[in-house]
Order: C-alpha cells, then sequence, then structure tokens
C-alpha cells in the first residue's frame, strides 16, 4: 500500500483525498495546511497538521496548493526520502526543492462540493527520476483509468490547451448567457445545447461537429447577427470567429 | 390526435420525424422532400411524396429545410388550412407565404446518427394567429417538456446566442485539439474537461463557474501561454478572451 501526504486543504486536495479515500491501494496518512478550519473537515478521516515542520512520513507528498506558493511549500518536504509532486498544469517541476520530484496533474476542472467520477479524469505524470515514474503510475492508476506519462513541454501546451476547451469556453457560455438575459430569456433554453455541443465531440472531432452560419458560408445570417450584436468586444469575437471557421471550411463550399 | 406533414428529408427532419413517431399524441401523415433517395428511408413508416403539388391535408405542416428554401417550400403550401411553421432560428417567421404561419424551433444541435432525448430539448415557438399557439404548444408537449413562446425578436437573440455557445465553443475545441495534436497528445485528454466544463453551467452560472489564469489574474501563466502559441489567429483569441475575463472579476480580486 502507498502512504502519501496530501499538502494542501483547498479545491484540488479535497477531490483527490476523497479519490484516495475510496482507494484500497493508497492510505491518506496527513493532510498538512495553514488554514485550521479547512483542515478541521479532515480530522475525522486521518490525521491533521498545520506545521510544516511536523509532516508525516510518506512514501509520495502531494502539494495541492496554489501555483504560487508550490515552491515555497516544498522547501519544508526537501528533508522526506518520498516524492514530492505538485498538481499544477503550469509549474515547473523543476520549482520543486526536492531531488525525488515530479508531476501529478489531473486533467479536470474541480468545483467546491461538485463529486466527479475520478475513474474517467486523465492524470498526467512526470518525474524527475525513473524509479518515481512506477509509483506516481501505481498512485495514479489507484484512482483513474487513464494515467498519462508526458513530458513538461506537453504538459504546458495541455494547460494551455484546456485554457481554450474550459475557461474560454465558459467565457462564451457568460456571453451567451447575457444575450438571452438582455431579451427576457432563462440561461436554461441553452443548456442542453450547450450539453450537446460538449457530448458531440465525445465522439466525432470538432472539425466533423461544427454547424452553423459560418460553416455554411452564410453571410446574410452572418450579417444579421452582427446587427444584433451592441457590445464591441462581443462584436469582435463574433467577426474573429466566423473568419476562423470560414477558412476551415471554405475549400468544402 | 394531430396530423402533421414534414417537408424536408434531413437532419431536423429526420430528428423530428423520429420524435414524432413515438408520440401517442401526433401522426406524422406524410414526408415531402425532392431527395429520393432520402425520402426512401421514410417509406415504410408514412407516405412519402417528391412531389409538391401532392402534399397530402393535415393540421401542421413542418418545414425542416435549409434556410434559403423556406419561403419557396412555402409557396406549395399557400391553397392548405393547415399551419405551415419553419423550424429555422434565423429566418423570418414572414417568409412564410401562409396566412396560418408560425414557428416551431428546436433549440439544439442535431447530428446524423446520433439520437437525441427529444424531452429536455426546448423548442420555441411563435405564430401569426393566436389559436395557432395552442396547436403548436400542443405539438411541442408531444415531444418536449420545455415548450416556450417567443418572440421573432427573441428567437433572433436566442439563435445568436446559440451560436456564441455552440459554434464557437466548437472552434475552441477544435483549437485546443490542434495544440495537443501538435504535441503528439491525443484529444481524448481534453474529453472530460469539455465534458465537465459544459455539466457545471447546468447547475451554477457561468460567472461563477470561472476558473484559470485569466479569473486569478495570473499574468505569468498568462504571458507563458502567450510565448507559446505561434498562431497569430489563437494569440488574438487568447488575448481578447483573457482581457474580458479579467474585467469580470478584478473588482474580486
Amino acid at each position: 500500500m502507498l502512504s502519501i501526504v496530501i499538502v494542501g486543504t483547498g479545491n484540488v486536495a479535497r477531490h483527490l483525498f476523497n479519490a484516495f479515500a475510496e482507494s484500497r491501494e493508497v492510505k491518506v496518512v496527513q493532510v498538512v495546511g495553514r488554514n485550521k478550519n479547512c483542515l478541521e473537515r479532515f480530522s475525522k478521516m486521518c490525521a491533521i497538521s498545520n506545521d510544516f515542520a511536523q509532516i508525516a512520513t510518506a512514501d509520495v507528498y502531494i502539494i495541492a496548493v496554489k501555483d504560487d506558493a508550490i515552491a515555497k511549500v516544498s522547501q519544508s518536504l526537501t528533508s522526506k526520502k518520498g516524492i514530492v509532486v505538485h498538481t499544477s498544469g503550469a509549474v515547473e517541476m523543476d520549482s520543486l526543492e526536492s531531488s525525488n520530484r515530479g508531476v501529478f496533474y489531473p486533467l479536470q476542472t474541480f468545483t467546491m462540493g461538485k463529486t466527479l467520477d475520478f475513474k474517467s479524469i486523465p492524470i498526467c505524470i512526470e518525474a524527475k527520476q525513473d524509479t518515481a515514474i512506477t509509483v506516481l503510475r501505481m498512485l495514479g492508476e489507484a484512482i483513474s483509468d487513464k494515467v498519462h506519462e508526458i513530458t513538461s513541454a506537453q504538459r504546458k501546451k495541455l494547460h494551455l490547451a484546456a485554457v481554450f476547451a474550459n475557461n474560454f469556453t465558459n467565457h462564451l457560455y457568460r456571453i451567451s448567457e447575457s444575450i438571452c438575459l438582455e431579451e427576457g430569456l432563462s440561461f436554461e433554453l441553452l443548456q442542453p445545447l450547450i450539453l450537446e455541443t460538449a457530448q458531440k465531440v465525445q465522439s466525432i472531432t470538432p472539425k466533423d461537429a461544427q454547424t452553423g452560419p459560418a460553416r455554411r458560408g452564410d453571410k446574410k445570417s452572418i450579417q444579421n447577427h452582427l446587427n444584433l450584436l451592441k457590445d464591441k468586444k462581443q462584436t469582435e469575437l463574433y467577426t474573429l470567429f466566423s473568419e476562423a471557421i470560414k477558412k476551415v471550411y471554405e475549400e468544402e463550399l
């Protein structure tokens, strides 16, 4: 059985804790964090500490804190023999102070209070030492069916791709919501469409899934939409997207 | 029981046909279309015709053809007493020649060969005559739990909102896929994130659902991402989105 310490009490820490708590191959021996209130919720299930000088011994230390706190937190773990990993898509592996360092990056968006099925969440692992990869793979496979060894360069690109697929997509949802609200329409009207759009690309490519005025080269609908838009930024986005989509398909028209 | 004729044999026509075929309150008496091959697939289940002068009598005629063919197709129905509707988000109701005209707009993206649960698909109805609204509501409720009477102005805005939520979102998926492929990474890595992003806004607002560097005001990550992007259009989109997201949350930082 692998023993782990989770450093951090936020969103990712909690989701990882819950996933490992259900696993037979991994035991969380301690949760460490500054915030006593947040720590308290783990106290019934494992040891807790808010003293970074009192971190328990474990096979793996998972630092699940904000990106800009990772390097500093890792300084408390330099004397440990276990593998020290962070969970960030954006932070350099080498920002960890330990010689036995790695990354354990679950590629998902975590919402407080919303349970996730970890089995389908890709976990991207990296390690400085070859032997550590084996351990991190075991750790990942304890909670997910999709463990991938990737390079730092790949992780950076993956994080960038995730910003397009998640953050920017969510902002488009927000724009579509605001267009609805302006007309006294409920955002609920768009929710099934949003879900189906995401479900489509689970089985077909985004290129094949595309529909709409820009794909059809329907200049009249595009002009009608531009006439309806009052917000400059929305107009700019509409134009950029429509041109980009048209370009992809113009050979087919 | 309501009798309907479906004019058109494409994607929307097929999905509507399948939904009505399962309904006890509605009978599809005929499917009309130009394309004999496409018509053939309906022949076992109802009468078919490729002669627009031979359209059967029905309570409602649903024109489910391409936007720019709607007006012309409706000319074949001017002598009919039933309600003539189209299914488009973008076309004027008044482009239909019949005096008893309306719109029956299912707000969803339809993919050939992919079955949908119509019950959760919002159907937006409009009619020139008040009595027609009652009939269109019955027709909608035969296949969906979400029938909404809206105005033409609202439908136009809804269609615009749908372009942001569906077409542009799908283009973001395409960009994220291309970033993955450039690094030899499978798009499968992003699929769970894409689905969860869409699932989040089924229960919380897009504003609350937002995460990522721009929301956090994380300039370092944003600069790192911009350094990774080589494509001009992608850089332009990244900058536009990041600025827009930052603006929404800057008061909270």
